[in-house]
């Protein structure tokens, strides 16, 4: 059995370029720039840990490892779109280094060459694999509308919240594990609790993330934090505060959220700081890793087995940058 | 068996609204938008006259018609935005009626749900079926990508244009068909027979297409000829005669397609018909044709079952509309 890091040496051996045809070169040099910008290949090497839970790494797990990851990339060049990103990992987003029609056809590509990479896998997982890819890619779509629209409400209410970040993060990362593991051979009981905790982790990895954007040390973080309350983005923090925050400190934000002062990040954060969302936040995502936990512990196989899935959970979550 | 023409009624009806799930209504109302505004629905039953020609009408033909058509508009959607076109059919197009976030996420969403509809047949025909349809959709995101790089060239030969719109149009003829017949129990030799009827089928109709752009009867056409001309479009008839004008020609088709007088497109057909464009067109088409029912004469069927493609391709052929 592998670590999580050893698996993303191994992903990345057998996921280098040419991930496309050679020709038109005007769409396929795109789609390989963007893929070679980076990215820490969570959600593959997730495929890869789901199939050596239950067998031996098999070739099908590539298979799916290269599809996770394509339809990833292809949701990431249409946000950067849909965003107006012009930078991504520090890169130009493919609509900016390229143009909008190219950006639009190269996303569009890359998610039909993920249903190629799934389509090499052996035929007698094919019908419940596609089942699972279809729905979880719905989903990532549904999630993302749902974002756009959040994005222009005043009132979202946390289920809301959670039920757009449940569709549009963490259903795939529950998807990469469970389609690992049905190439695996796992049962339906096995599949499902292996499922349950990818996705819980997923949620309790973006309350971390949402934390770490406002509260996060700079030189470990890697970026200047604040970036959330600058463009008054909906997260965890922002809600649970505007939900618990007495008539004083709501208005005092909701004038924040209406204006730009130069000193908006510290104003914002003290309102955060004075409305306990720190310990807040902090016991929400001890309650989605203690579901996630729940599940991994539920699957019937040895707990040895179970060791590079635990090790990732704990790397996730202990992670500062 | 059935005509065209009932194929079309039996496809409508057992593809009727909803298309989607109902939420979030920001995402799939548009689609279903987009699907009620009408079209031919040609390549659904193209792929039920495939499965026709080998068996007797399956809920698996069906089931990859709705893919077809999914697919087709999701072309169509994201291909308006690339053209910046606000009408299709006199309805407004999606990111026009919506946004462009919206008509890109509608796109993708209708590509998802094509994968849904080919996920639907029995399991034994869904490695084939994958195989030829992402081979498909990878070659039209080439074809389209290829026309936009085309509109940007001075010099385009004609061999490249017909690779373009090869790709662009024909292949989803061809493989709606083919995949109609894999379903159908047909084997390798006929299905690829097919696959080539189609394809023709699919240059033919471009030539007449682009014929009737420029020299078509309003009243009987529907539209306006002249507008490619008016756009400068590069098309069957401006290649050739780009290709054949002697240097005078030449020189005033050159003038005219660097400027906009109020008699442009009488200017234009004027050179075309002093090239003799219009036999010429006629004869290419017919070579296509002939090459597309020499297809079709070769699948091993008893012939009345091709009965309903010749007189589909006849309909196809002669329509003034």
């Amino acid at each position: 059995m592998y670590s999580f890091q050893e698996l993303s040496i191994q992903f990345n051996q057998g996921f280098e370029a040419p991930r496309f045809p050679t020709s038109p070169a005007t769409l396929y040099e795109p789609g390989e720039y963007f893929l070679n910008i980076g990215g820490k290949r969570i959600r593959p090497v997730l495929c890869l840990l789901g199939n050596e839970l239950f067998s031996e790494l098999s070739q099908d797990a590539f298979h799916l490892a290269g599809a996770v990851e394509l339809f990833h990339n292809f949701t990431l060049v249409h946000d950067d779109m849909m965003d107006e990103a012009s930078l991504r990992r520090g890169k130009e987003t493919v609509h900016i280094k390229y143009d909008a029609s190219t950006a639009l056809l190269v996303g569009d590509v890359m998610l039909i060459r993920a249903y190629e990479y799934l389509q090499r896998i052996q035929p007698q997982h094919l019908s419940a694999i596609l089942q699972l890819f279809n729905q979880t890619a719905k989903e990532v779509c549904e999630g993302q509308q749902l974002d756009m629209d959040y994005s222009k409400m005043d009132n979202v209410s946390m289920e809301d919240y959670i039920q757009m970040i449940t569709l549009k993060t963490s259903v795939l990362l529950a998807a990469s594990l469970e389609m690992g593991a049905i190439v695996g051979g796992a049962g339906k009981g096995n599949r499902s609790h292996l499922y349950e905790f990818g996705k819980n982790i997923g949620i309790a990895f973006q309350i971390q993330d949402d934390y770490l954007d406002a509260f996060g040390d700079a030189a470990i973080f890697g970026k200047e934090p604040g970036g959330d309350i600058k463009q008054n983005k909906k997260t965890f923090l922002l809600l649970h505060t505007l939900a618990v925050a007495n008539p004083a400190q709501k208005e005092q934000l909701n004038i924040l959220l209406n204006s730009n002062p130069a000193d908006k990040v510290e104003q914002v954060l003290q309102i955060f700081t004075d409305c306990g969302v720190g310990d807040w936040a902090e016991n929400l995502k001890a309650q989605y890793l203690q579901k996630a936990f729940e599940h991994l512990e539920a699957i019937a196989v040895v707990s040895t087995r179970k060791e590079p899935l635990i090790a990732l959970a704990n790397y996730l979550m202990n992670r500062n940058q």
